[in-house]
């Protein structure tokens, strides 16, 4: 169960008080407001506040070119130039706060991140539940052959039962033993930064993460991409949808230039326009390496 | 008149408008938004969006400490707590955007404070309005003696009105020019980008400025301090006034914590006990060179 | 001139005294360390020190993938690798510093790109030269007509002379007059920090600025390209002659990647894939805006 | 221990190939590259590379300031000035770039400091090693009785064997099980991405990590701290040692205004004015909380 009792109860009581405001207000974003989406296996994402909305985008926007921005006709074709033209300020004009709860090495991945605001819960100061990650097992993959990264063939139901059996123990006995550790029942107890670093990587946490539209949208575009790890995928997934609700405009053109696009160097851009001019284009007389060819030829192809 | 009629119009219709939203809403500063604050002779500051209020830095807090900050009784006092410890992290989870009109000297200083996100009116794009900072007689000051940055004693009345007619003129003498160079009446007209380089320092520009509350309250420590220069000082002294209404507890904090605080170094705090044991401690046993013997006598005489 | 005798003199004196280092240390760059590169008429860049080279990449990239990069058979190949999809971080690994001498309306489009160290020589605690841009009048050309910013046609002969006089003439009398306020000769002589209001944005200004190789990189990209403005990328092209000789390999991978590649849209992607198959696409029948069908076929075409 | 035979070896080639360089050395720390520091059981940390020494600082201080900064007689007391001032952007000027070698735990407290590059090991792309912290015993300590965070007293003989023993097993079963998964032997073997879930945050990672020196010393006030925790200050007490050799005048100022100064309130300097006449000042009558006054008698009894 992602949310306790007390945090829905918590939840269920903010959302019963509209109040009112000024501010720009995004009604996509207002209706997911103080709900939180499930993700993975214990984990969820919610929108604890926002700022801004595509009009905002297009407000900053005109505050900038004043004059210059009149000849764009209306506000998603304004957003379309400035996606398309790399304009990143005006995005930076909207913000979100996000409350996460998530396994510690998704965290680990998602940290990397930096241009954003953190408030994570602190294991030195209060006790960690006892909730871990254990995939499903069509989840559970052999390393992928082709890629030094990432996964490859699901594995058979026999090899997929013992990963299990491992990570459920593991995180058992674990757990057991920090709350054995920390007990104050008959010893002194070992303080609880220490304790926690016999807990593994599966264990979730939970944190408030805020971030501007145009740090967000490069964090979907790596973190929502194929070759991202699936369960920080999921997280990534789960906020496109929360994205698209709260600035429709922006997101349809961020799928089309950035999720739906790809980047051609000036030799695949060469070789296009020899193809399109009807030359036989082969990665042999390419000028790129095969590993290029074959990342060419799949944009190309689609 | 720091709004033209097309400004405040879109204002009124925007105060206009009250919506519903389940965000946190700060009352002092929804009775702000879209009134701008004079400042200077043509600039102001106006506040158009934020995020969170005292609760809010809280709640981040509390995620964070867990049952660790139970033990503090209220809000206000985990403020305080947060802000005497350097817990940064909390106060970052607040943010505003700001429309402010200033002089471009003034937007030099301010732009160095990095971590922001703006949206500056482009003289690539557009004309730049005939609108020019000229100081008040009483803020025309010789150069200090005694620190070598900064003002020190008022220019007479007949100095004053030399630097007045200069400064006057040579503004306006510019923007003609400027005007000349762009029009296209009987010539090309110069592109904008280049006339502006023509304009003196003093005329207004107007940006969107976006920042968090933590850093927000270390601009206005270091804007809002008598060694800042009188013009940038006058915007930090609007903003200290929005964010008190904003953000009540946490400008009381500021206020006590940072702006009439002191930090006194290891050699400083050794004078210290040596003067509450009764000891006689001159500069010349100090430790301490006449610079900071002199700023240390400043602060304990207050 | 772009530097001043006492500066050649520091400059030379330090190039005269070649040191031991156990540092990494690139060939290209320390041939050109301590010598100013002119920009503009009175401006330069000048290297002052640095961090890494394209091995110094690869060693980070390789602490990273471990024996994932093993597969890649030399340094190049891993670095066009890394441009090609986007793992930014190993280029974080290196850092330069420059000396830079500007305008500032250079400066201030300069300033934007905030991920950078900046220590700015400040009118409030000294007095700035006399020195002005003042444009080579091919540089002299007409608004934009297709586009909303930027240059359009070279003046006239007529034209562009009176503007030169313009330029010339408010610029040495906004700085006689710069001088006279400032001056104690007779009166109490106003502040610095007030003076420097009077003096027009084409005066010279100069900075330290240093960033790292990934941030440096982005800042070309803007600023070399075509639609940058003239001034800056004068800049910008001086940087790019830098950065070839410090990391020929990253830079030519960034040629390959950044400078001579583009972005499509899934939409134009779709496009490409119809033609490729035969199929005669045009504005019409593409999705795309008459903007964006024009930018598609200058892509295509080259 | 805390280097692999091959690392060492790496080492070794690169400190025996010193090179000519134009850049500033400082000799404190070439001494000192290329060699290892041990800090807990199996952590290193190494200098890689740095930019940059106390008289970069003084230059680039020079460059902002001119003139100004004549009336200093030294780089030594320029150094403090600008730290007493919190004139950062001088410190901004050095790089350091270290290769660190911690444990998960570690690292993600560390992570927190944004300001800074970081290329981390990948156990998405490679096999992590068997190599766990596993404190010494008088390290053990039990959870802080007056402070919600931190540890008290030291675990006794009996209680700290039963918690080794705990972290010693529980780190070698979830290291084997880790092996167990991802072995290709009889299986698919389960991707590393994965696998790395199940083991503890008290095993090794290792990353390069670079930052300016202001940053640093933020880090350090922070993390050098009493109140840090004893496994993250083992490894700032190390960087201390190394920017005491790379920028004595820095380190010393930052001793004597950071490390052991301390910022009081504007309550607790009233009160301290009214101590100094003679006034007999206590918590009643002081008007702070009982937490601040105990905090504020620790600063003034020294």
């Amino acid at each position: 169960m992602p949310l306790s009792p007390d945090q829905q109860a918590e939840i269920d009581a903010q959302r019963a008080q509209p109040r009112q405001t000024l501010r720009t207000v995004s009604e996509g974003l207002e209706a997911r407001l103080y709900t939180a989406t499930p993700v993975l296996d214990h984990g969820f994402v919610r929108v604890v506040d926002y700022m801004g909305d595509d009009a905002a985008i297009c407000q900053a926007a005109r505050v900038s070119y004043g004059r210059g921005t009149k000849s764009v006709s209306n506000d998603a074709g304004l957003i379309r130039y400035l996606m398309r033209h790399w304009h990143s300020t005006p995005f930076e004009m909207c913000e979100i706060k996000l409350h996460v709860k998530l396994p510690i090495f998704v965290a680990r991945q998602w940290i990397r991140h930096r241009t954003a605001n953190v408030n994570e819960y602190s294991a030195r100061y209060s006790i960690l539940d006892r909730e871990f990650y254990i995939p499903a097992s069509e989840h559970l993959a052999a390393q992928s052959t082709t890629n030094s990264q990432g996964r490859g063939e699901t594995l058979s139901g026999d090899e997929a039962a013992r990963v299990l059996d491992i990570l459920r123990e593991d995180a058992g006995r674990a757990y057991d033993h920090y709350e054995a550790m920390i007990s104050q029942d008959g010893q002194a107890g070992l303080a609880r930064e220490l304790a926690r670093m016999n807990l593994p990587a599966n264990i979730y946490t939970q944190w408030y993460w805020k971030t501007d539209l145009h740090n967000l949208l490069h964090f979907l575009r790596l973190r929502a991409d194929a070759h991202a790890q699936y369960e920080i995928r999921a997280y990534a997934d789960a906020i496109c949808d929360i994205v698209r609700d709260w600035v429709p405009a922006s997101y349809a053109a961020f799928e089309d230039y950035r999720m739906g696009g790809a980047t051609l160097s000036a030799t695949a851009l060469d070789c296009l326009r020899r193809m399109l001019k009807g030359e036989e284009v082969t990665q042999e007389n390419s000028g790129m390496s095969k590993g290029e060819w074959r990342e060419f030829v799949g944009v190309i192809e689609g």
